[in-house]
């Protein structure tokens, strides 16, 4: 928040001319991404937090991970980790794990398929993702419904449109009749057509990781050799909490590094469920998992760009449902963040509710998310806008609402401007006691960008509310949701990468997709 | 946060036996308060801080206050204020501002009239306020109406029943039907035996405010020497932003000083319509007329106690409303926690929001005026549960819903824990790969209270939710309101005190309450 800890202001930073790329241009300004000016909100004290970092060691040492992936298991091996013969347990000496730490980027740049839709991670930036991996989507009219293609690119262009979206963090919701072997291709070319921001890929087996490469490397109009340098894709990837890899999150995490390409690794760490139902107990865990992912990326490549990935929840005790946006939730996103640090990695939070409708419960689990996510220290935040019901369903309306709170973090972590003009001593003077600033010239030349401008809040008096209908913040949101799509337009690209981006897909099609046993 | 700096875990200290008052019990064991165990983050750099505080110090000196009270104006003279003869005007040398800074408590007790329900204000506690001061109510089968005695009686039987509630800052819903003339009588008798928490008395001339003080010395059954040493119903003070002081708040001023008990000092500085329109502008403006505030208090009594109150919000700059949650807001108070932090004051902030009706905004604006407060420092939170609509009504339901949000920020600030025991290794050594956590005895003992568990939020699954008719948090909480009002029981009392504050009570009005000219 500090003036000085970031000298350049946000609004004029947003001014400056950028490059433009051969690959096309964005359809608007990209904003500046937000950064946060102070420093993150510690959970524990350092000695708390080596107590952690150790217990986690520990488990590692003693207990260690399964990891169903045969290469993966020989690579660990090779780098002196205990692979116990005949099983897939792998166990990690101490020592073989604090020597992978900080090799991983502190910061890098996530490449979109235009210069301006380029997102720093790490540092003190944030970037926020849109809602990914939903079954299910909604709208108000609409309902609830399975997802298919026509939804899943309704909600690319609803999130093209948004500023507060960066980055399309997987599908906002599976395009389910697509069938799988090809889906991959389909939805990829969807993203990087409908939208210029940046993409991610699932890791579902190599080939489709290597779609994905080639996918972004013909977007971007580069050449294999500056993908390698340069991160244009990432891809979350969720170890089977507790404690084991499954076979395609080990292949994602291989080919992800060997390509050069950031693994976000988060461990989904329910405490009282997949981990102890102790915070500290299921972050020691989390952190665990998380160590073990970072030694296989670094050991198949050091210096390989890694996220260190937070997702620590609770169960509610009495139903064993998924709880998010709970106080333990807000308090592992803290400590998440902390161990993330002292790791030197980039910290991977999430904007979460278990709500089935766009009421209160949605917006307050939302924003105490985004509480302990920013204050947390967060540089990539994942769901953040349009995740439901616990991530079983996307919704549209909820899509706009979010991305109006996540303008709403940014402004908030924008400097506080602290100088003569700003402190307005003038305009005081010239209003004195019992004046009113309403005309004064310094709220005049004001006027227009003074504050915060909301899409949704309805400040009207109630009045006037209740003569337009009495609308809650879910129907204006539609209302936007559907002008939005209306009046959407596909970004620039240009014709010949288009082309070969079919090519491409009517290739990897003809000769049948990724092969699948239905 | 961390477990060190706050040695005693919460859930110990609720369970120590407390003194067992004269006045009467609590009908349930108060809950210890909450505390924050992190340093508040700060708005600006030191050096920026610095240029606001000389800014406010400015506008006192050159341009001065309304002081709208004969009295007070003679008080600051003799302090060695400048007067502008002939006018109401009064111009605080910087020196004579300083010389008051540090003299007011850092922290204080404010009682109740069970000493259970005693609340710490200052240092690193947070003690939550019931809205306050509404002139309409709204319930989700009445609709929205002007404040009775019965809808007030009623807010204060919810409110009694809510452990998240500390304190009454006011009357929850102006009772209306009562005439002006004897309204303080009978609500602050309402407040005294409907409920044994903490009380506010409003500023609205002396003979009211001494009528306060006289209730709560009955209630407390003291005499007015202990009175006199122990805060026991605090006032918040309102300036007429820009730098106006009113008669009966600066006599509010002078009155409860003078007899030790709290004022909060709470300038209404809406950026762009009472203050300038830049929110440094506003604060530096919010702060003078806190100081001169502040100087008035401490003259009159040195060391009374003092609360500094920020409530800097904006106006929507297209239609003059005000706005509150916005980020401007938080921003606002980080700055105005700051600044108390500098004068070692207790600092008041609020849970605010705009939205007529208990949606998705009401839910994201309070919690994001909550994000601010808290991190911002809060020690006395106003408007905590119920306010709605810009103050312009208060809701049953939208208690509920803030009852239960306070309780989440409370088990939030609560210390994590880490310890052998909340690391768990063993049950993580007995579940191993690829098990579960459900059934071990790690989980089992923690089985009730591992986890908050909220009043509001409905974690069923969709399909569950949906036979059950689709409900949203704002029906819920029509329910718990319905079920907790129906289950109230009156808090006891010793029937000597209750006949006093009656007899008090009907002496006052027979002797014509204070005279209204209506």
């Amino acid at each position: 928040m500090t003036e000085e800890l970031n000298a350049t202001p946000r609004r004029r930073r947003a001014r400056r001319p950028r490059p433009y790329p051969a690959g096309g241009a964005p359809t608007a300004a990209a904003k500046s991404q937000p950064r946060r000016c102070f420093a993150p909100v510690p959970a524990v004290s350092a000695d708390a937090l080596e107590a952690i970092h150790q217990a986690s060691l520990t488990i590692l040492e003693e207990v260690g991970m399964d990891v169903l992936h045969d290469e993966a298991r020989a690579i660990l091996k090779a780098a002196g980790a205990e692979v116990e013969a005949g099983t897939d347990r792998v166990r990690f000496d101490r020592g073989l794990v604090e020597a992978q730490i900080g090799k991983a980027p502190e910061r890098f740049t996530l490449h979109g398929r235009v210069t301006a839709r380029n997102v720093e991670i790490g540092g003190n930036y944030l970037a926020y993702c849109a809602v990914a991996s939903a079954p299910n989507c909604v709208d108000l009219e609409g309902g609830r419904r399975s997802g298919t293609r026509a939804d899943f690119r309704n909600f690319i262009r609803l999130g093209q449109t948004l500023d507060a979206i960066h980055i399309w963090g997987g599908y906002p919701v599976e395009p389910a009749d697509i069938h799988a072997s090809i889906r991959h291709l389909d939805a990829l070319f969807d993203l990087l057509t409908l939208s210029d921001k940046p993409v991610h890929a699932y890791s579902l087996g190599r080939e489709r990781n290597l779609d994905a490469f080639e996918l972004v490397r013909i977007a971007r109009g580069i050449d294999a050799e500056t993908l390698l340098r340069e991160p244009s894709v990432f891809s979350v990837i969720n170890t089977s909490s507790p404690l084991r890899l499954d076979l395609p999150m080990a292949e994602g995490v291989i080919q992800m590094a060997r390509h050069g390409q950031p693994v976000v690794l988060t461990p989904f760490t329910l405490a009282g469920a997949m981990a102890p139902a102790t915070i500290a107990g299921a972050v020691a865990q989390q952190n665990a998992e998380a160590l073990a992912g970072l030694v296989l990326s670094q050991t198949v490549r050091a210096g390989a760009p890694f996220v260190y990935g937070g997702f620590t929840s609770n169960v509610d005790m009495k139903s064993g449902s998924p709880a998010f946006g709970t106080p333990e939730f807000m308090q592992s996103s803290l400590l998440g963040g902390q161990l993330a640090r002292r790791y030197r990695l980039p910290y991977r939070g999430s904007n979460v509710n278990a709500a089935n409708t766009v009421d209160a419960q949605a917006a307050y689990e939302s924003v105490f998310s985004l509480w302990g996510a920013v204050m947390g220290g967060v540089n990539l935040l994942k769901h953040g806008a349009g995740w439901m019901e616990g991530g079983l369903h996307a919704s549209f309306e909820k899509m706009v609402i979010d991305a109006d709170l996540l303008d709403m973090v940014s402004a908030f972590l924008a400097p506080l401007v602290v100088n003569d003009d700003t402190l307005a001593l003038d305009a005081v003077r010239e209003v004195g006691p019992g004046g009113h600033f309403f005309g004064c010239e310094h709220t005049k030349a004001r006027y227009r960008n003074a504050f915060f401008a909301p899409m949704i809040s309805d400040w009207r008096n109630y009045e006037s509310w209740e003569e337009a209908g009495s609308p809650t913040a879910y129907q204006k949101a539609n209302q936007v949701y559907r002008s939005r799509l209306a009046e959407y337009e596909a970004p620039p690209i240009d014709p010949g990468i288009r082309e070969a981006l079919e090519a491409f897909v009517a290739g990897r099609k003809q000769a049948g997709g990724v092969p699948t046993d239905f």
